[in-house]
């Protein structure tokens, strides 16, 4: 798969972790094969905008093929990785050997059930674009089914919408599910009155946001709150059924469950056998490497270090940008035999956080910096407009969101059915 | 589902025909109610641009709701009909019935396998959205395939596309295909020659688009060989397979077959029992209404129809929408009473036909004038943008093609895996 002679990386993941280590491989004097079992790089922080029909897949999804297309020294294929041989230094991607002198895992992260796998059926996540637009397609049903529903309980249930988990995902969703009931759809309908959707968020524990500061809990809270978002603290789901859903002994009829309650790494990090820390996430040594391997790194949503400052690294877009570059710069000094330019060990740099909560709100954290409302969107606003990648996205969602906050209207709102067998090309199943 | 003692207008499908039927109710005394199984309109002239990975769905798809917002005796519902009672006046909508007083019938038309209902496995149609977005992730994933392929003929199978049809979708997807392998993706590879893909289109009569004039057929068969298509005439399809197409006799390896061979009403025409005429378009009188129903009509490309000039109303959008407005006309002037202002039978009136080849190659003729090239191009061009429903579809897609067209790119690239059994609620698969 390599030229003879040329050191092989190869990069399980095209998120932010692998793209970022690829891109940043350019210059060296070694051969990148980047795998990923999708075509595209997805830009995961507005996924919840596709859930919520704001924007088209379309607008957040590169080709990974596109945006590596000049570097010359990397090559991209479309594969699963369904095996890993440390000792052989190779792993299997679509049945195929591939070999390798040094290895970058960065497969990010699934849905995490914590137990009870069968409540992805009734409770979908949003982890990439097929189970967003099959929310999108869920919610857009169930305002459908409650505009012909004549039983006045199943139409309020239709009407109820549960969002589990009050993370950066959940708080985002509910806003932007409440403003797409309230704002955007309703003199679309004749019967159904969908400004009276109810939009529930559950979190177990005792605050929204908590990877935040708790200034920006509450901030949030008290935006979600003047949306007509209902937020259920301290509330923990025990049971998810079609009918909808069982949290702090009290049971929500509900048609419309969204799961956004925690992430655990994609499956190929089982088959490292490696030791496992919180959240079942790789416990990485200080230069990213799996403890025992040198060859191997783990980064991104799939990794856990505690940096050399004492900082656990967060399972978010920089931290897996950050450790992407650490990585490259240091397989870059390495196979240049340039051991003095190496880096240090690892340290997460924050660059603050924020979360938005729906049009001109939302909540922002820079350095000692925290504030809430019109700003804070904005700054948003600014930052995932010019951080997209590529020219033709950051257009045409810049062109959206105009659409969409001037106009009241959301631009992205087909209901598309999955039909289960309609490839008749077997192997299209499995890759 | 009715104010009492309004008249009630049913109109099932919402293809330019009922879309254009329901507009232009507007000012009528009546309820219009509107019945599609998709939420959307589809702007359908440009669905090979879905496929071809050009545009996004949602760029030339519209909900229904959104473009009947603001007509206030009009609603619409979200249901397959099922069953048709006509002496009853009454059909079966999604399990519930439905009375009229007048009942549109625009269910458009599907694919049509001839018999050969097993070749839809290897031979996908490109019918609707969902199909579009299916062929686009098997053209796409062919070429990844090919990247990874080892075997020189199993290569070349993969990049082998034939398209069986040369009506306007066969010619227009051809060329398309043709481009983005030769202009869009061949960087994006290391290994595959994209350029060296084959593209064929198969055609069992003596020209390429038979419904037009045959100087246009000439022209649009050397645009084709320009691009480099490779377009085989009086060629008829005997077998489709995995593993490829035997078409005049000789097989053709290819893993990827598109059927755009031909079409048939969409199966609710069946519950009418109604006499049928080519195509199994069901026979409609002079006025588009059913024989023996005045009450019932049928109209676009479910409906067959010799005008009053003896011209046959050909399947085509032009015609879909000058039914839905002639019939539309008679229904206000019977609600009205006014039997005075009813027209005369419904009479074609062509306003010429096009059919691009690729970037500044169509045919093009209007009235006596035919041409080709790049006028007949901007005029398709032209055409299209200003037809398109919707402003933000207009802007989006002007967007998209000034990208794709300026750039050779295409923005829409992203290959979805069909997910069966990814949506836990059963009855989301049946509506």
């Amino acid at each position: 798969m390599s030229s003879p002679g040329r050191v092989r990386i190869v990069i399980v993941g095209c998120g932010f972790g692998g793209l970022f280590a690829a891109k940043a491989l350019r210059d060296t004097a070694a051969d990148v094969l980047v795998i990923d079992r999708n075509n595209y790089h997805l830009f995961q922080p507005l996924l919840y905008q596709v859930a919520s029909a704001a924007l088209a897949p379309a607008d957040i999804a590169q080709p990974v093929r596109a945006i590596l297309r000049t570097q010359r020294n990397a090559r991209v294929i479309l594969a699963e990785v369904t095996g890993i041989d440390l000792a052989a230094r190779s792993l299997t991607a679509s049945g195929q050997r591939v070999d390798y002198d040094y290895l970058v895992l960065a497969p990010g992260a699934v849905d995490n059930y914590f137990g009870h796998a069968d409540w992805r059926a009734f409770a979908p996540g949003m982890k990439d674009i097929e189970e967003a637009t099959l929310i999108r397609s869920r919610l857009l049903r169930s305002f459908e089914r409650a505009e012909i529903e004549e039983d006045a309980a199943a139409r309020a249930a239709e009407l109820t919408f549960v969002i589990v988990g009050g993370g950066p995902t959940g708080v985002e969703l509910a806003g932007a599910i409440k403003e797409l009931a309230v704002d955007v759809i309703p003199r679309d309908f004749r019967r159904a009155d969908t400004r009276r959707a109810r939009v529930i968020l559950i979190e177990a524990g005792d605050r929204l946001l908590p990877s935040m500061h708790a200034d920006s809990s509450l901030r949030a809270l008290a935006q979600l709150d003047e949306l007509g978002v209902e937020v259920l603290l301290g509330s923990r789901v025990t049971r998810v059924l079609a009918a909808g859903v069982e949290a702090g002994g009290a049971f929500i009829p509900s048609r419309n469950v969204i799961w956004a309650a925690g992430v655990r790494p994609a499956p190929v990090i089982a088959a490292l056998g490696a030791a496992t820390g919180p959240g079942g996430r790789v416990a990485v040594s200080a230069d990213c490497s799996l403890p025992g391997h040198p060859e191997v790194f783990v980064i991104g949503d799939a990794a856990y270090l505690v940096d050399a400052r004492g900082q656990t690294v967060p399972g978010v877009s920089q931290g897996a940008m950050q450790m992407g570059r650490y990585v490259a710069r240091l397989l870059a000094a390495r196979i240049s035999g340039r051991a003095a330019g190496a880096p240090a060990a690892f340290r997460y740099r924050d660059l603050g956080s924020m979360a938005t909560v729906g049009r001109s709100r939302a909540v922002v954290e820079i350095g000692g910096l925290r504030f809430g409302g019109l700003m804070a969107w904005l700054a948003w606003l600014a930052l995932h407009v010019t951080t997209l990648i590529g020219f033709r996205n950051r257009a045409a969602v810049f062109a959206s969101w105009i659409y969409s906050y001037v106009f009241f209207r959301r631009g992205s709102r087909l209901i598309v059915r999955p039909r289960p067998g309609g490839d008749g090309q077997p192997h299209d199943h499995t890759d």
